[in-house]
């Protein structure tokens, strides 16, 4: 399936705001009001949901339960994905045990850091190791994504080595932009939009 | 002003993007490419910024340095606002020290926790309190926002201490959904919406 970030970014949204629905005991959404909660048009909502060959348009609109669950298989959200987390800092060990992870189909099976040390002290339910297993790891036990939270300045080389490992997907939270080919699955984490909008929502409040 | 978080949201990434723009050098940009940037229409993007009351729009485009600059100035993105962190556990002792946020306004001035016997293990050089210092330090400092750290089944309670104390804005890290007065900014930073989007960018590149 093809489909643009702004695409997948919407649907994903609209999967949020179903499950936020769900909980509510709403049973019918219009695509009107996806659109409303999605600042976007009813037409552009529309055809995201085409793109996925998805019907089930009633006249009381979409069904929230079915349309979540179809959600749910078209995005293969329920498959099981393998994750690992390279720095183990404060942040990579935090992110070591998210449990929510799970829930949102990914476990992490691995951590790597470049101090033994650090390695030797750290206390968690994961396995972690010395970045000369990456490739080893990875390949063998078909790890995805990988997480860096390394420091600016080694996360382009950590990211060429997870590339090299065969990695599908990154999501980087350290503040550095990294270049990664177009079939890699790239994702930035850092905080700095998040603490822009909320800077600018202040402004609005006053 | 009066904005709208979708509104906000698509000119806190605007602003992202001349950013980008500007380290490459690039003088203009027109609203059609930001439109395509941001998956929205032309008219969407022309509407926000008018609703900023800015103008400059030229045949050209509009000039990337003098944009950014108004927008920074219009959004109040280089005031320096006051941050404390609720929670120092490992994400939240990782935050203390996130550098970056002081670059984006926020200082962090100030941690709290419940263990007494954390905070005298803490090594950092914010000033760690405890939670029952939290009024006191927050009205006596004048701290605008607050991150929340702590594990779910608590979030709502702090938060609730954090508006109670006179707080403007939250950021909450727990997977907790937390209910917050209608004046009080608020931003769920939980990260199942972006492991969502990574999932489902997978079936793209299968």
């Amino acid at each position: 399936m093809d489909l643009s970030n702004n695409t997948i970014e919407r649907i994903t949204k609209i999967y949020g705001y179903l499950d936020a629905l769900e909980e509510r005991g709403v049973d019918f959404v219009s695509s009107k009001e996806l659109a409303e909660a999605l600042g976007t048009t009813d037409h552009t909502i529309r055809k995201d949901i085409s793109l996925l060959g998805m019907t089930g348009y009633t006249r009381k609109g979409y069904s929230v339960r079915f349309f979540k669950k179809e959600l749910a298989k078209k995005l293969e959200l329920n498959k099981k994905r393998k994750a690992c987390i390279i720095g183990l800092g404060r942040l990579g060990t935090a992110l070591l045990d998210y449990e929510r992870a799970k829930e949102d189909g990914f476990e992490v099976v691995a951590g790597f850091d470049c101090s033994i040390n650090k390695l030797e002290r750290i206390r968690t339910h994961i396995e972690v190791f010395p970045m000369s297993e990456l490739e080893n790891i990875i390949k063998g036990r078909s790890v995805d994504l990988g997480i860096i939270t390394v420091p600016a300045k080694s996360a382009q080389q950590v990211a060429d080595q997870l590339i090299e490992a065969g990695i599908k997907g990154i999501l980087n939270f350290s503040p550095a932009k990294i270049v990664v080919p177009k079939n890699i699955i790239y994702l930035d984490m850092d905080f700095t939009n998040a603490l822009r909008f909320v800077a600018a929502k202040f402004i609005t409040k006053q």
